[in-house]
């Protein structure tokens, strides 16, 4: 990666480039199995997924993927894979017994589109789809990775990752929650995924173990950047900015660490999370500037 | 397997071993990702799941497996996969947007004794941990073995499987299907995880190209009877033996093949099918009777 790397550049192209893979890959045909996919459900995976979305996932599996050397290209079908279990989880999010979303991104949520048996079928087909992702030996010719790659998907999704945090937040709405739960939940419900996101870039390179422990550093700090300036952004955006209801956290009782702290020690801590994520990948030189801009950009992002 | 074969002691050993293995599994130590598993999420799993089941997918990877010399206890990995999808599934098709069941197994579903919610998480997490068991090199020690499995169980329960035949299901509610298209949802709905069931014994038995297509024709066949003799008890069985409602498939208008061709032709028809079971396994020899023995009981079954 040259000196003069261009972060708007890179996450403009791999927002692009995951839009036009998942359209080629969320048809019919390419979704059968024992039998033909089923065109209702695949019509609200393709509403669910196709959507503009900025793609983060995608973009960390890639920058970490090219800090051991990997062409972009090599880590998009796990970088799709990771990407489809984030879209089931808005779909099942936004349904009535949830967080009950009418919109996202401007657009009606799948339950509205669709109905909710729709919704919660092709939340279903996406994570299950993402497991036929990283089995397919496209995603990488060596099937002890591929093994590896599935692992750390079902560990960051699972009851003990993204799930469990979900729960625990529609849990903490009924308040009690204290900093620690809320940190432990964050961590979890947004964090466990952008752990896996970076570790399967990794695991993709080869990292070895010391290399993937500094790279899950850095994830642990992203993510919590991630979640933390997303507090913040629900206090202090507009609706219009967001393409969402904004303020709703708060109004709904949800435990935040801004509610908790107040905006300006939020954005200290903000601050100093970035920080340490940076500081994680110091071994790594110039090919990890895409994850740094990254980790600044969490920070920094306005909608 | 000795000629004196015992099909009612193995579905009970088998049962009892698969009830056991989930209980020890579906505790929160064991559960953990990232993070510590969401307490209510694992009770509500162990609620979805422990619930005297019959196994029967478990005893067809088993089954399948020894065909080619593999121990049960070998095969338990991969059966507790294929029942934690068949679990998620039944927690989410109760669920009030899908068939609204209060009861299964004269129990209250999940989301009566949890909500809805948590219903939704639970399955989730279910289906997403079937992924994490077939990962872990206790369920094969090599890992070209275990990618195949995660490709067979994610394709036999996606929207080209159980997922795309339950929406097809839920449309044939509104009428018009033709015999066809009975034929199709049912091999999906039901079919494509009891396949995935066979294929997966016999890909961790090493089978051949031939033995798994040999394989792959009786749990075609397998899986009709099963869905046959599912819609000719329904028509015929006491709401307590089967311990949920019955006759209800007629009383929401779903499309069976029973009420297509009549109660003796089809059980004509199932007769037929039994026998195409049973004669695709006729190059198998004596460690095949246990799944000549499983494709006569679904034929046989009262409950």
């Amino acid at each position: 990666m040259p000196p003069s790397y261009d972060f708007a550049a890179e996450i403009a192209d791999c927002a692009r480039a995951v839009e036009a893979a998942l359209d080629r890959l969320l048809v019919e045909e390419r979704l059968s199995g024992p039998g033909p996919a089923a065109r209702r459900v695949v019509a609200a995976m393709r509403h669910g997924s196709l959507n503009g979305g900025k793609r983060l996932r995608p973009l960390l599996v890639r920058q970490a993927a090219q800090v051991f050397g990997v062409p972009a290209e090599a880590a998009m079908p796990a970088g799709l894979a990771v990407e489809a279990v984030h879209c089931y989880s808005l779909l099942h999010d936004d349904l009535p017994a949830m967080d009950d979303d009418d919109l996202r991104r401007g657009q009606p949520t799948v339950h509205v589109a669709f109905d909710e048996a729709t919704a919660i079928l092709a939340g279903d087909a996406l994570l299950t789809h993402a497991f036929a992702l990283l089995a397919d030996e496209t995603c990488h010719p060596d099937p002890t990775v591929r093994i590896r790659l599935v692992a750390e998907l079902a560990a960051g999704s699972g009851v003990g990752g993204m799930v469990g945090g979900q729960m625990r937040d529609i849990e903490g709405e009924k308040g009690g929650f204290s900093n620690g739960d809320i940190e432990v939940m964050q961590a979890m419900k947004t964090g466990a995924l952008i752990r896996a996101s970076v570790r399967m870039g990794a695991i993709l390179g080869g990292a070895d173990p010391r290399a993937l422990s500094a790279m899950t550093a850095y994830a642990q700090a992203a993510g919590r950047a991630f979640q933390l300036a997303d507090d913040i952004l629900d206090v202090t955006a507009t609706s219009e900015a967001m393409g969402k209801a904004t303020g709703k956290d708060a109004g709904k009782g949800k435990q935040t660490l801004v509610a908790q702290m107040g905006l300006e020690a939020a954005r200290r801590e903000l601050d100093t999370i970035v920080n340490d994520a940076v500081m994680a990948l110091r071994t790594f030189g110039p090919r990890a500037d895409g994850l740094r801009a990254t980790a600044r950009y969490f920070a920094s992002r306005n909608s």
